[in-house]
């Protein structure tokens, strides 16, 4: 008989896009898994093997325009990435590469004389591409790339150009190995020199913009002009053949320009509908945003898998005995062993839940047809991504971590999986974003929002507001906040909502006081934002705690079924807990908590880990993981 | 001009084995690094080779007894094994496999009739074995080992069997492909049934003990009744083979028993000079405490690898301009990346010292001729190493990760060095003793200990002691402890220490408390020391950060040039700092620190960042890590 609450979690956690997870779900179980111990070359050719069957499932096609044979289904596509990152992650990464990244650009930046000529190519698979964007020496501030597109009217063609070592593209997906195009992302100039080294200097820049470049023919040769090198061998995703490319004076013609947002006519003049350069430049990021939230919800799927192993691993093994009994004990019968898994498995449930309404929010943005074309949903949309991407890969790195010591020496061996989960995981910290960095940015737009709240306060309601700060603070410093009044149930939902969200506003509040004398000239700005960053990393972070909190907090009330709210409630009250005695410090010294109610908040997550021992396995099991990508012998020894 | 401090620093670290690392490094400057890309048995083949180099340079000759060759030199042993930390992870491995423990067990464990036989083909590499102790089902929990040994007196030989899967060797270094013999722990059974399937059932167990048991002949073919098998693909140290062994009625001679500490007669009367079956293990095992010594100091070599990567690339990699001044600014300017890498690199500068101080202190108690023969010291040592080894594991994984971020996409390409360290290191967590299990030896250690300096109070001081601890508790929770009249000076270094100390004492004391109900007969002793675990490895850890933090600032102190002084002071201070900050919120609430105290923790950890941000590149050099071992494509291109 099944429990009733392993169909009703899954429910849950299926959500709107459960019938393509069911499908994606399907056909990964008849995808043959990736043999061990391939030589990296044998590996990148089984990976392109899989590219071919899983376009021939058709799809990676719903992402795409109805137009050219996709369903626009954006959300859904999404989620059937995500539900990749149960198998292979290599084939996760290619799959991101070629109809997340390198089509997504075509689609998103391009216009209809691309779509006409590539789209369906890109869909079937057959004309594979790259994502050109990170040079060696620029990753993080794209928009400092040092490549140059410079356009040449006598031709009529852009000369793409790397002008020195550190433009060089590096980490390039599909280069080494099978990419015949890339979306090459360069600053265009016009009226510059096309054939010396410094292309910028004589001419006019306009940003960084995408150019469709071909790479190699159809024999797999590198076009004239271009270098293509193999980055080799790399701490995980050996499927995937990551490259560089260098430039020299590669002429392509003017209709290269994916020219959705600007465009150069044909003798030379720049055009753009968006003005401001930097504006122009964020547009065009923006659109992209669906990678970021790729990535987090495929770190998310390699967590699940990590903790489904680690749990069945930890419930099984036996190691010392009861004094009283006699009889061994289960691994995940140790106090210390809960600890490790699972607080890490109500955070990994809770950010599921975050992630699913991301998807939800970018699908109501983004998909065709879509209502919504205000900028501030859109950039509150990206600030969002920023912030759960970082979160969520870091939760993944850590929970992988946690689940290979736990399972000990066979947790080392690749046969039990959980090392390759690791290595190939790990980078998703640093791409698609570094973490630090994204969470600057989720940190900016919070600073910008905040000081429009403030702004819209008026001149009095500003005065009023900061001496109200002010009054805050001296409390604060003195112990005597009126918060601490209020007594602290850990166990109540109102209780961690409220501490939860109070310090991500007093974090913000306390970061933005702190920040405005950068805003005066004269001051050192550097210094003033250095000299904060470890407060604005804080502040972004508990952003994230509030996003993910709210998520689950608001599902434990959609569910219906008393036994099944009645475990999530706990998931979600273990989730809040551990959040917050991480950060019990910050609460202590913020008067938020009393060393009482503090010591109170450890003792609930001991016993919620007590509590929650028994459904473990269930709430890992309702993630629905196909069994044949769980099958390993560590889970088959006796 | 090379900075004086550079060399003071230099001849610091180095300490009294200075002659031996550099010994080890000019060897090692020699070695080929192995290339990138090899197959697994390519890699296997190519360490190989690298021990024939080794043993061909004598070094690992040092630490086996004078009559042998060796020199006796013990504490050298060790400090050479972690210098060879520096370069491949899995040589070092595969040297601790053959000479530390497979080496160290015959010589430790055996007896003249073993040492005449192997020890010089063990020291020359020439005899190539196994220690063959972890089984399928039991890593941990060593003194249940199911593998047995029976003799038979009718042939005066001992039948070494495999009576269930569970009890299968496993993980087993040197098994897979190059073992010739292996060191096999296992219940020594008398009187016992040498045919069947359950020799315990019929015979008379005496516990765990250790035999020399061939696993392959000349031909490479394993024995008769031997299964060898291979672990395959791991993680990492894919240089070392790694197997598992199964025996079916294997014969071996009675001279086959290591006998130093126990014997069978010929006719199967067993007798040993320790009566206790417990004390008899326990002591067996002690005398391979050099192995977890070992493990932590690899560790340490790892985790400065790591950093001098990290910090080289991070002082020349620049992103994002200055606003002010336009100037890209470098890395490790940021405040982010100085908290990413600074407060670790302190931490591994004291780790390195209190390993020093612990080799010296396993040097005195081991090398031949020590007059310490007291079982206190040697109790001490193996608590001090299990402690040590866990918390020094734990850096090195949490370091190369944050190294590995910290150099971005770069930082995951394996020309960088950084991938491979992170998953040849990453085992070390759980190997030669699983950390959150040695932290639960240290704990019942250090509980053992203070139950003997209560006891040694007396009655009356028994209970004015009791009644102190409860004044204390009251006052704690009434936040009236008298500690918080003392202010705390972040800088002072007598604060440090007193905050650490004090600290740990109050953990162990709680900890006590807590756990003496489960002394009573009739109690649920499983529950109450299940429910105080996580107080239990609080405890611990708590124990390991005062005698790092002695090591450090003792060495301050015999710092005798005073700009070295100065700068080392504030490695200390950052080392302590980053401690007291991570676990703030225990020292609020103990009342320990003030809120306005706590803060200017976390402000002094700021501080510190900055200023030794200038010293990062000289703190890094004075490893003296070989260049020819730092040398990769990050730290070439401009």
């Amino acid at each position: 008989m099944t429990d009733t609450r392993l169909t009703a979690l899954r429910t849950l956690l299926d959500g709107r896009w459960a019938p393509v997870r069911d499908e994606v779900r399907e056909q990964m179980g008849r995808f043959r898994p990736v043999e061990a111990g391939l030589s990296t070359e044998e590996y990148r050719a089984r990976v392109l093997d899989l590219m071919g069957e899983l376009a021939a499932t058709k799809r990676p096609h719903a992402g795409f325009a109805p137009e050219y044979g996709g369903e626009g289904d954006i959300g859904g596509t999404v989620v059937s990435f995500q539900t990749l990152g149960y198998g292979d992650l290599s084939l996760l990464v290619k799959a991101g590469v070629q109809w997340g990244l390198f089509g997504g650009a075509v689609q998103v930046l391009g216009t209809s004389r691309h779509h006409d000529e590539y789209l369906r190519a890109i869909m079937d698979g057959e004309l594979l591409g790259c994502f050109a964007m990170t040079e060696t020496g620029h990753g993080s501030d794209v928009q400092n790339l040092r490549t140059t597109a410079t356009y040449d009217p006598a031709t009529r063609e852009f000369v793409v150009d790397t002008p020195e070592p550190g433009a060089r593209k590096d980490y390039i997906g599909n280069a080494a190995r099978d990419g015949k195009m890339a979306v090459v992302f360069a600053q265009l100039v016009t009226g510059g020199d096309t054939r010396g080294a410094d292309a910028r200097s004589a001419g006019a820049s306009h940003g960084v913009h995408a150019f469709l470049v071909p790479i190699r023919d159809d024999a797999g040769n590198a076009m004239p002009g271009i270098t293509i090198s193999d980055c080799g061998e790399k701490g995980g995703l050996n499927g995937v053949d990551n490259g560089r490319l260098v430039f020299d004076h590669v002429r392509v013609p003017r209709e290269a320009l994916l020219n959705r947002f600007a465009d150069v006519a044909e003798d030379g003049t720049y055009s753009s509908s968006i003005e401001n350069e930097n504006r122009r430049f964020f547009t065009m990021l923006g659109t992209l945003v669906r990678g970021r939230i790729s990535v987090a919800g495929g770190a998310g799927s390699a967590a699940q898998k990590a903790l489904a192993l680690a749990i069945r691993y930890g419930a099984t093994r036996r190691q010392f005995a009861d004094p009283t009994t006699g009889e061994e004990v289960a691994l995940l019968d140790y106090r210390a062993h809960q600890r490790k898994l699972l607080p890490a498995l109500a955070t990994t449930y809770a950010l599921h839940l975050a992630q699913e309404d991301l998807v939800a929010e970018m699908h109501r943005i983004q998909a065709p047809g879509a209502v919504v074309t205000d900028e501030k949903a859109q950039r509150d949309l990206e600030y969002r991504a920023a912030g759960l991407k970082a979160v969520a890969t870091w939760h993944a790195t850590a929970t992988i971590q946690a689940c290979r010591e736990a399972c000990g020496g066979a947790g080392y061996l690749a046969e039990n999986l959980l090392p390759q989960l690791k290595a190939d995981s790990d980078v998703f910290t640093t791409f698609e974003g570094d973490n630090t960095v994204l969470l600057q940015l989720l940190a900016k737009g919070l600073l910008s929002e905040y000081g429009r709240r403030v702004a819209a306060l008026g001149p009095l309601g500003t005065a009023r507001f900061a001496s109200g700060v002010a009054v805050e603070a001296f409390a604060e410093k003195t112990g005597l906040t009126k918060r601490r009044l209020r007594a602290v149930d850990p166990r109540s939902p109102q209780a961690q909502a409220r501490l939860i969200h109070d310090r991500a506003e007093h974090l913000l509040a306390s970061l933005a006081r702190r920040l405005r004398p950068a805003s005066r000239t004269g001051t050192d700005q550097f210094d003033i934002v250095n000299d904060a960053q470890d407060h604005l990393l804080h502040a972004s972070r508990a952003h994230v705690d509030t996003v993910v909190y709210d998520a689950i907090a608001t599902a434990v009330d959609t569910v219906s079924d008393a036994p099944t709210r009645e475990l999530l409630a706990q998931v979600r009250d273990l989730h809040a807990l551990s959040v917050i005695e991480a950060d019990r410090a910050w609460f202590l010294e913020h008067g938020r908590l009393t060393v009482a109610e503090s010591r109170a908040v450890s003792a609930a997550v001991n016993d919620l880990c007590a509590s929650l021992r028994p459904h473990a396995r269930l709430l890992v099991d309702a993630f629905a993981i196909p069994e044949s990508w769980l099958d390993c012998p560590m889970l088959r020894t006796p």
